[in-house]
């Protein structure tokens, strides 16, 4: 494995003609905004690009990808090259993707170096910061489709610039993709406004379920099968609802318990003060960091709760 | 009214020794992170400067005001001067508040020009960005907590980048106001993903409130005096739950119906596609905007709703 910079990077581009973007399974809107608009450059260079069709892209990301999507009939050439975007591990490849790159361009730190030349940047909160500065330096700018696939990319690891990752380098980006055009206004309404029924329904019940111990410095949310049968809820559907109950105020710990199977809860624990909630999940063969971890128990939500209780008082 | 430009609002200042500044009614973070920022940025000039004590100010933002606010044995001399922040019109103060002003610094195009001098500059999503300019002019650049102030003043303003006034100008601002060193992931925790129980429980109850018709183009979701009552919600609480139904997936036309006080139903109609939902209210002695409407029905909500029904049917 070689690390090579944005220069290097723009020039192994030059030096091919035939290129295939890997996006990561679970895929999300920057690894396929990212995958887009860099496909979307290598055209405009006159490069044959295509990103290897992901069976997971949800509904809301499917527009954007499609135009450079691998046709039914798509065929590697010898001279194919495998470009790796936003994804740290070969293991976050989806299933039936090739398990090698010739370079990957990332932005995690974890990033295990799999690829034979690897572009990182683990400053940067989306791996679409990386790419618009690579099209900045082949084309001069990017085109307003690719500054709305990157700003979707950028958007969305940032949560609309409300995560903690959010950093002048992402103002600045999100500035410059405004300024070639992004349909900041439209992109943020389709990412951030509109969500399916089935979402609104099962936050609306999973609040609905809150409750506070310790003077509020715990707050619960309880998931059960019942609640997400009702709500018609999938996977993605749920896959905020760990952030739900921190966001009452006052609350130093916050506890998701989701039924995933009958009679099994996940518990996903997460410390906005000093707690350290690995330790509470170390309890219960669980594990993570400081500030999110989780852990599993065989058995309904609420006498998983119960048992829970005393030891995050404990930890309180 | 006489116009000035950003270097004659300096002169303005560098001529002045004793300043009065005047935040809006229900102030929000962009009145009072303006008015706090300028505050401190005069101090720094050496000049005698308050923010007028406002009233209303909320929990969320005492504490960004208190170190600026009119202390209780504060008096007014013939010299000092009077500037309002972010206010459009003298109807705009809060009681009690003087009605004139000798300079008014805003970024409202419906500013009325009461003020002997305005600083205008209608196209900026946040009358912070107007003052961070202003500061870096007058001492080259804000200091940390002018940094902070100033991002509370644009990020509430444009709902943390989310809200369509959201252009290349806000996220330049906010590069530079990160770089200044403003605590963006801290501030965004404490006004975007941190809310009180109440406003959790009102807004849980009203998605689980939420109805569908004409193949999901309307959603209407219904706000009774018994949700709000068992809720404890206040007026606060509710402030953005009107944007609520229009976050449903293919809806066209919202509408969240209040009931204020028992047996009155406030609506609030907005359109996400091109039906005008003034004209819908006007059928009912109300008005607005093409996108944003209210009326109000002298009966309980499920009554406005099938009054309303018929007339949102013909529209779409």
């Amino acid at each position: 494995m070689r690390e090579i910079d944005l220069k290097a990077t723009a020039r192994f581009f030059r030096a091919g003609d035939d290129f295939l973007i890997l996006t990561h399974k679970r895929p999300d809107g920057d690894t396929l905004g990212s995958g887009a608009a860099l496909c979307s450059a290598l055209r405009r260079s006159g490069k044959r690009a295509f990103l290897l069709r992901n069976p997971e892209v949800t509904p809301k990301y499917a527009p954007f990808v499609e135009p450079y999507s691998t046709p039914a009939d798509y065929t590697m050439t010898e001279d194919t090259i495998l470009v790796a975007v936003d994804a740290a591990s070969l293991g976050l490849f989806p299933k039936g993707f090739p398990q090698r790159a010739d370079l990957c361009i990332d932005h995690h730190p974890s990033n295990e170096g799999y690829a034979d030349c690897l572009l990182l940047d683990a400053e940067r909160a989306a791996c679409g910061e990386i790419i618009l500065k690579l099209i900045e330096l082949m084309h001069g700018a990017p085109t307003k489709e690719e500054a709305d696939l990157l700003y979707v990319a950028l958007s969305t690891d940032t949560g609309c610039f409300r995560y903690t990752n959010t950093d002048a380098s992402a103002f600045a980006s999100a500035a410059r993709l405004a300024e070639y055009g992004a349909d900041v206004g439209g992109l943020n309404i389709l990412l951030f406004r509109t969500f399916t029924r089935s979402r609104m329904a099962i936050e609306a019940l999973t609040s609905a379920s809150m409750r506070s111990y310790f003077d509020g410095k715990l707050t619960v949310a309880l998931v059960t099968r019942e609640m997400i049968e009702k709500a018609h809820a999938t996977q993605d559907d749920m896959d905020e609802l760990p952030s739900l109950p921190g966001q009452v105020e006052g609350t130093q710990v916050s506890i998701l318990i989701k039924e995933n199977e009958a009679g099994h809860s996940k518990l996903s624990v997460r410390s906005l003060g000093g707690v350290d909630v690995s330790a509470i999940c170390a309890h219960f063969g669980g594990g993570g960091h400081r500030a999110a971890a989780g852990c599993e128990l065989a058995c309904p939500p609420e006498e998983a709760l119960q048992k829970v209780l005393p030891v995050v008082e404990e930890a309180l």
